[in-house]
């Protein structure tokens, strides 16, 4: 159905099930760093997942909440954030680039839910840039990348704003030539439409989560952006097929080897998050999805194996 | 009681619990590899505990068992060996470059152990030098070593090919100028001191394990080249500081507050090993040990932090 070099390693095949390193590998490392990321490759994975969103002044970070959580922020003198979780649309990226995300405070429940991610110190929230300047530097070897916008509720009938931040991502994804490799991704399916616009050679791809499934502890909800899913009169693939995607991103607990086939006649390829457990990651393997988006690769990896798929 | 450099970095302190890295961080990349010594140097590990076994052509290489397991070794085509495991000191080391050593078959007693290990391809056995050569790039933030001299139960009783494996590690040590970072460390007590007796500038680390507690599965045995527990009549810290040593190692099932203050009244360091529980690294971390060896050190580190420790 569709041409795109960006989705050539991201479709599985009968024995190929993807392996995409969420935030990285954020069971190992902490998320979305350079730290990070530069260990999801280094185990062997192929794709990485992120979160992009844009600063005070304009620029595209990559880190996972508007507000940056004090769960794994610290001062520059090694102090965590205390009170009021501080926006990222309201400061500059030289405020930013000041705090420490190497390490999660384990006397929070978010910190709680990675007991074995590595504590570092001195890291900070990349720009944009940086992390497609890291990939690019692999050469024929770069990442896949899923580039998640994380569309700000406040802004979403400001269409200049939404637009001006598709721009900037765009303009640096075209200054590290990563456009080969990048797939646009989101929960805002209207601001996918403006990708599309603005670049018609990027591939998009719709994530979906079914409003019964709760939010994930200390994470920012998708529900204020994503879709009115009750209102929705066709299935989610034939949605996202309606809508011009390429990729379905299912939350897990939504899949079913029935809603697969589905995607895949429309031409859709399916990826599910963010699959941790082991009974989980085996499970979503016998449904058919192209591939898992996950926070332990190097655990996916060896399931895949040990069903007898690879991930490359 | 000492002077020796080497220490700095393994001694503890009352708010310092020091983290080494055992094999590198076997719980996430494979054990005993340079991928896997740059993984865990980058997750703020800043000691490191490998093995040195020596080839046919008296090359000294970074692997654990005599044998090369099956378990995590592939031929140059991919397909995991089988049959009886070759002997290492029976192989050049050009034979044992071109096998796989990336990843673990998950069908093995070993391979199960570590669930979570990434899987790699084309993934050699270091040279004992490259490891050396890896770790003298990081300049004055090099990490301490925990050299483990693997002596070969075959030969216990020919002196020569003890002593030239000795030498041969010591001139790559020198030659990498990593002596004011190394400790030679073994279950073989008689073979630390020909190390002494070779480089008087190192300090000696000697391992134990009681006859009681059981050889972990698929990996060597320690009991053919270890002290004769039964027929000591000192402490084991005694045994230890007479024999000449600065650390004592001892596994951690056979570790008690009492022996740890015996051996700190005598002068040694105590390091124990292999922790990966979160029960048993906080026990051990209640103990006095000046440190802890494990699978898993951003597990290890995470939990130091919530008991209001460090390892730096």
């Amino acid at each position: 159905m569709n041409g795109f070099s960006q989705l050539e390693g991201l479709r599985g095949h009968p024995s190929v099930v993807r392996v995409i390193g969420h935030r990285g590998a954020r069971g190992v490392m902490p998320e979305n760093t350079l730290e990070g990321f530069a260990f999801t490759l280094a185990a062997g994975v192929r794709a990485l997942e992120f979160d992009v969103v844009m600063t005070a002044d304009g620029v595209p970070v990559v880190t996972h909440n508007h507000h940056l959580a004090n769960a794994m922020t610290r001062d520059g003198q090694g102090h965590w954030l205390t009170g009021a979780e501080r926006q990222v649309a309201e400061m500059t990226y030289a405020e930013i680039r000041a705090l420490d995300v190497g390490g999660l405070d384990g006397r929070t429940v978010y910190g709680r839910r990675f007991p074995d991610q590595a504590f570092l110190t001195g890291i900070h929230v990349p720009r944009l840039g940086e992390l497609l300047d890291l990939c690019a530097g692999y050469g024929d070897q770069a990442p896949y990348l899923l580039l998640e916008l994380k569309s700000d509720p406040a802004l979403m009938h400001d269409h200049a704003a939404r637009a001006e931040m598709v721009a900037a991502v765009l303009a640096d994804v075209r200054r590290y030539r990563m456009e080969p490799r990048t797939v646009m991704h989101s929960f805002d399916w209207a601001l996918l439409g403006e990708c599309r616009r603005q670049a018609p050679d990027l591939p998009t791809s719709y994530l979906s989560q079914l409003p019964e499934n709760a939010d994930d502890p200390g994470e920012d909800s998708a529900k204020p952006v994503g879709p009115d899913y009750d209102r929705m009169t066709e299935s989610l693939p034939q949605a996202v097929a309606s809508a011009g995607g390429q990729l379905w991103c299912p939350y897990f607990l939504d899949v079913t080897p029935e809603l697969v086939a589905e995607a895949h006649d429309l031409g859709l390829i399916v990826l599910t998050w963010t699959v941790n457990e082991p009974e989980d990651i085996r499970r979503m393997a016998t449904t058919g999805v192209d591939g898992i988006v996950t926070d332990y690769p190097g655990r996916t990896q060896r399931i895949l194996i040990d069903m007898g798929l690879s991930w490359t």
